[in-house]
């Protein structure tokens, strides 16, 4: 297997998904070994740190990337195995950002309330114990808090000629913020443009399910992945494969419609796996589906339908590639 | 401990919370052993029934009670503790109800769309092996799925005067939906008249997260209650304790508002226990909370927001009370 | 014509639609010459008052009536004229109220955001040349605005046994808050129980569309009304009638459910006028429809859509009522 | 004044804001001369056509631009008059897009029913009496509507480094699709990028508020502006100025936040123009504000806050170029 190694320089991040030249061109089968840089670009390091005085918020979202992978056509499916994900720094950052965030109003909920009040929490990493450590600011309790590595952002170009900011999460993936795409996840994602163009970024060492202030327990990350391609396919909205579950990510506002979106997108999902009529898809689902939410702070929404393939007869999604990508991550 | 025992007659359910005489008064600390028809008032029963032929849609979700407990007042908290809820019949029904559910325009998301089809599927329940039968009735499959009783509908009368119906979740609890409402499971309510007027009812042998097509695998259920009460301390919004987590169910529209009050009353909640200030609870909420969906179909939409004990130090809600009704439960 | 005066006691206002007893009953072609309370149950005199202080929160929109019309039974259709809404008093109050209102957070939108500044205002009516007197609190600016009364709180008693706070809009109407509701309007509510046991209340000396901060100038009101019954009809959502108008009020969360049943419900209504297919219907709304917001600070938005009779063929809704109606008001 | 006439090729059509190269390069103080295609194309020319097959859904929305604007920098507020709108064509076309629409199921809002039936409809244009002929295709209804021209779509270039759809309405203005934007209007947008590169296409002959179905009377159109810059100033949300109203759009989803954004936008513009605080314009905007939408099925849907300037002291709006344009437009 082919594997590449990168850490992009500052001057290398890409900061949106779509409009940017790729850092690499890659074949179908290439093993990526890569390093992430924050979501605060690095620069909110200290308690005392204020974003409103030390972001760049045109420079937040650090994508790594873009990968153009060779022969990949509008219509086909990327499939992106995260074999690893391992915190690169020894701490992580999260923060309250003035207007952003699920509890307070926003650029896009205008209220005429004042910002909540600035505060930056640091984690320290133990990485031996696999822990992170979270201390109040404002009160007292310090807890240890298992580490459970994810990527905030995969995505690949856009469709429709547009470009988006990697705040942006949407059917091409980005920035959709879920704790399901961990370490042993396949990614499937439509094809928008030739060579797909995905990037990678937005590294978390945990998050809860709705990443409520706007902000995890964000740090740089080294990544491991493995890229393949299945022509054709493209499915409507990002799909995730673990061993235990499939699931779909929906992305849109109001939140119901994000959720709307993954569950038709699990209702086709279901109905490629078994041939289900879609009605029948639609009861089963009622009756089985994990819906654990995503974000509820970025520019759309994410929801998650999830469900446990031990519930269901044995198939191969994508005709295997999951399996077959488990066993390539074992080889290296 | 009293034991009261009861199985309402068609003529006695309630199908409002609020507006109704109770069937009983009781004391704090009584057990109740209850029956609960099932949401469709058991006319539905065979897959070629047609809900706009059977139904009558002014008797769905009836309750059992309500209870008029005694002492209690506006203000004061009602601690129910779902001991036990088993299966009454040996079959369960799911439907898709015309302009009901969350994949179909409705009454509320007017469009201009005809009904998906109206169809049936009927639950074989298999009691020794724990699994309900899902037959697909317009292609092929047939799965076992594992029970997972739950309580659809538990609240109390509502405040200001209001009557809602018994399809309705809001701050009285009511007819929230959520697989977390299981035995197990204490969940406290704020009192707004005297007495509580607490009713049950609505049980699902089991029920995925979102309850999609509005209408879960219905069934007749028999319910191990314990009922006390807590002087004071009402929470805004209802608030679950299993032995593992902490849960508060939101209801509103949009979905995110349903959510949001669940993540405000949690704030509130772990400010109560840790001392905790809300800006730290934010933090803390966004790195640790499970959010699952309950429903997306109802009047209002209900969500949850659910923390893992094991994260938290030791502490004692409400003074210990789910441990203690643990403990009760234990003796009958 | 039977023409029957009310001035209610304070201990004779009704705080909901549905579950009071009627204060008077009456038979179709009945006038009335009401007076109405303010919103705010008359405790908001001076700039100095504090919403917090002097508010009693469940004594707010008090209703004159509600009165049992003759003959009003599930399915009819009541046809409320309103022929003059006359300010009785020379002064009204509008409010910041914390929590409340379309632009901070709410106890719906739950955020973690103080509270606006509680702030009153004291609009000083000038009688002979109709205007009230703005007077900006804390900044300098005075202005004369026109009055233009309307009714906040038009409704009859709720369908399916529900009692609901003289705060909520709905199918049944309530509290619409649209400036559509003025002398000259005729509305149209679907009677869902015996008696019909509609109310009215909640004047406005004026009022934006939309209803920003949540009230607006709120003032007692000399009403008088002309009540009709038409046998069956009954429409899906409250239609209003202007010489020069059709209308129909929608009530949901999110705002664009709110307008989407005002939609659906003028297209029904022109299938109804003019035997027009629905989609045709569809494609005339898109062209001609109006559509000004009533409240975005309610339980329920309110939204309308109105249609300029001047664009349509002449057409008799409701087999004339509305130019019946006119003419009688002529007599009175 | 210099003028500039230009009638772009099909391949010299934009389709994006943002990610274009202009096609002129103009000073401050030009008049522009153009002609725009219509949403469609101008694939849609008789009711037998169906969008499914002669639309191409790549090439929607046209626009004419972008055009250069010297001296203009990120911050900077253009100002763009519209002198004139005159149809280009003596027929127009709207018709029903597969789940596009305010009353159906959508792409964004996915449900599980059919798409509604394609059914176009062809608008003839009487020029000399200022109508369009709207006739119902699957009942009986032939009227005339007065044409009211208007521009569907008029934006800069995004922020951020995105690139948007013609589709797409948002703080760069773009697809706001609202009938405000008419002849005699006076734009005001943020500049985001040097040279603003602004575009302007989508003219409809007449549209409805909320654009229910999707596509309003789409029409090629004879556009005469006058384009201006103003240093710095940049307002939050497109602004717009008649000689009797101010105004300004929001867009988000849900619709509520649409109207939001629209609601604070137009109370900074009122705390510019007379100084008033933020709470008093609070309180004046909810007894004067208009609240028309704008469309209810873009990708964010947009909505209205007006005021009459005849409620309000004299007041010169970005120093009075409202009226400096409405002068220069009639020396054209």
């Amino acid at each position: 297997m082919d594997v590449l190694e990168f850490r992009p320089k500052p001057d290398q991040y890409a900061w949106t998904f779509g409009g940017v030249a790729p850092t690499h061109r890659i074949t179908p089968g290439t093993a990526l070994k890569l390093w992430t840089e924050d979501a605060f670009s690095g620069r909110l390091q200290r308690t005392s740190d204020r974003p409103s005085q030390v972001l760049n918020i045109a420079e937040v979202n650090p994508q790594t990337g873009p990968f153009y992978v060779e022969g990949a056509e509008p219509g086909d499916t990327l499939a992106l195995h995260i074999v690893d994900l391992t915190p690169a720094r020894d701490w992580a950052a999260s923060t309250t950002i003035p207007f952003f965030g699920a509890l307070t109003g926003t650029d896009r909920t205008a209220l005429l309330n004042d910002p909540l009040p600035e505060q930056t929490w640091i984690y320290e990493l133990d990485r031996a114990r696999g822990i992170v450590r979270y201390e109040a600011q404002r009160s007292s309790l310090s807890l240890e808090l298992p580490i459970a590595p994810m990527l905030g952002t995969v995505g690949v170009a856009p469709p429709g000629r547009e470009v988006r900011s990697s705040l942006v999460p949407d059917t091409f993936g980005g920035n959709m913020d879920t704790p399901e795409m961990r370490a042993g996840t396949t990614c499937f994602l439509g094809v928008n443009v030739e060579g797909a163009l995905f990037s990678v970024g937005d590294g978390h060492y945990r998050q809860g399910e709705g990443e409520s202030c706007g902000t995890a327990v964000e740090g740089a990350m080294d990544v491991t992945l493995i890229v393949e391609l299945i022509k054709g396919h493209a499915p409507a909205w990002p799909r995730l494969e673990h061993d235990e579950h499939y699931a779909v990510v929906g992305s849109a506002r109001p939140l119901e419609d994000a959720w709307r979106a993954s569950q038709v997108g699990m209702i086709a999902w279901l109905g490629e796996l078994y041939g289900l009529d879609p009605l029948d898809a639609y009861q089963l689902l009622t009756q089985i589906s994990r819906s654990p939410l995503a974000n509820v702070c970025d520019t759309n929404y994410s929801a998650v339908t999830k469900v446990e393939k031990s519930l269901l007869p044995a198939a191969d999604a994508f005709d295997g590639m999951h399996r077959h990508l488990r066993e390539q991550a074992a080889t290296l």
